[in-house]
């Protein structure tokens, strides 16, 4: 067993019903990554559409932070299971209060054998693992539990708070066990690297994500994630940043988009 | 009263559920457009919060079309009332079935008076609305009822199918009557451009979209909607396209993204 298939697992109870627990090992700060609390929610989802294994299109609403080390129960629903999609809604809870909300499209991302028109998005060029520097806590300014979890690299010119000089964090990404990501983890993946505005306004603590919206675009091949993460759009103390990851194979497997808030400090 | 409060109006008959009629004006070939309804079932989602009338992020699902010209129900359960946000679900339902499944967050876009960090998202270059072409049913090769509610015209680079050479597609956007928009409208608006990859592909036909996430960004002046979608990511017959919505200042309102479905022709 791996941390990841350990840490996110779930008990069925009910036909709709599921009972898990959230670790702390995944917290950034005092609080579970939103990630973390969305793979365990999808957990439930693709348990109601065995015949639909990938999330196509994921939506979380993050309500209030998750408890660390503490009991959590997941409530799914079909929507609607279509030939080549099934659409459904979760809503994590803890404490008898709704953390989470998703509503997500899975699907089958193995690829057809039809000859299909096709635009490639190409991954950017990146200094090899060894050459990026560890993710860490002093960069953010909030402690990163989460590293216990995930082996996370930073471009050597985004690494330090306002270095980068723009709204952008680039890197690589893996599970510090080496389990192979499956399309599910892709969406815990896209949202752990830090926020990418900390490359242009330093040191930004915690950004609190309102909404996240990932698309997964194929099954990832074995190895280094690279992922690439921007904030182009920052208004009234709400920014959208924008991420895509890649594959070793730098074969797109995720487009992701959220809107969080940027605090005052 | 204007075309879109009257043909978005719903009535109130329980605490959480709303009865109204989808018109069929706003037809793309035979099936009401997606952004009308979502329009519909956001009018009853900002009834639960009245102190939040602006939509912050909207994320809807197509689970089937719209029956035009037929009564509908809107189901909407709020998850959280905060002071800065207010989430919410809802379902549209015809003739028993459900249509589309909305998960959206709503605030108040009225800008702060604080002097907060920020990263302007610039509007392109466009010609004149009356230098644009007015979008046509031979363009996509399907009847535009909508055009009956919808002025919209295409940068005449953009206006023929495949004569973009790329998977582009921008112009201008008003309501017919001239009706100033809200922000909720401009939810709408971002559904109404044509397909971007008939730029590149040509004549594309019915192009239907999964999911579409909306975030506005700020209430918009009066006066025409500039509008601009990309598809950067065509991957096994499932497209991402990116869209921005600016008003008359230049001002960014809206970023939306959708995953659709690009059929074999």
């Amino acid at each position: 067993m791996t941390f990841y298939n350990t840490e996110t697992a779930l008990s069925q109870i009910s036909e709709t019903r599921w009972s898990g627990k959230v670790s702390s090992a995944w917290n950034i700060g005092e609080n579970p990554n939103g990630g973390y609390l969305v793979a365990i929610a999808l957990q439930a989802i693709r348990q109601l559409s065995p015949q639909h294994p990938d999330p196509l299109t994921v939506t979380v609403h993050y309500l209030r932070p998750g408890v660390p080390d503490a009991p959590c129960e997941v409530e799914a629903k079909s929507l609607r299971i279509g030939r080549t999609l099934s659409t459904a809604r979760a809503t994590l809870s803890q404490e008898g209060k709704s953390r989470i909300e998703v509503l997500a499209g899975f699907g089958d991302l193995f690829p057809s054998s039809e000859d299909l028109p096709s635009i490639i998005v190409p991954a950017p060029d990146m200094p090899a693992p060894d050459e990026c520097t560890m993710r860490s806590p002093e960069q953010q300014g909030v402690a990163l539990p989460l590293l216990d979890r995930l082996d996370i690299r930073i471009h050597p010119d985004e690494a330090n708070a306002g270095g980068a000089g723009k709204a952008q964090v680039s890197g690589w990404i893996k599970f510090v066990d080496d389990e192979v990501p499956d399309s599910l983890a892709t969406v815990l993946f896209s949202d752990a690297f830090p926020p990418s505005v900390f490359g242009l306004l330093g040191v930004v603590g915690w950004v609190p994500t309102l909404e996240l919206t990932v698309h997964v675009r194929r099954r990832p091949a074995p190895g280094w994630i690279l992922g690439q993460f921007k904030t182009q759009d920052l208004a009234d103390g709400r920014m959208i940043e924008d991420g895509s990851l890649w594959d070793t194979n730098g074969d797109l497997v995720v487009q992701s988009r959220q809107i969080a808030l940027v605090l005052p400090r």
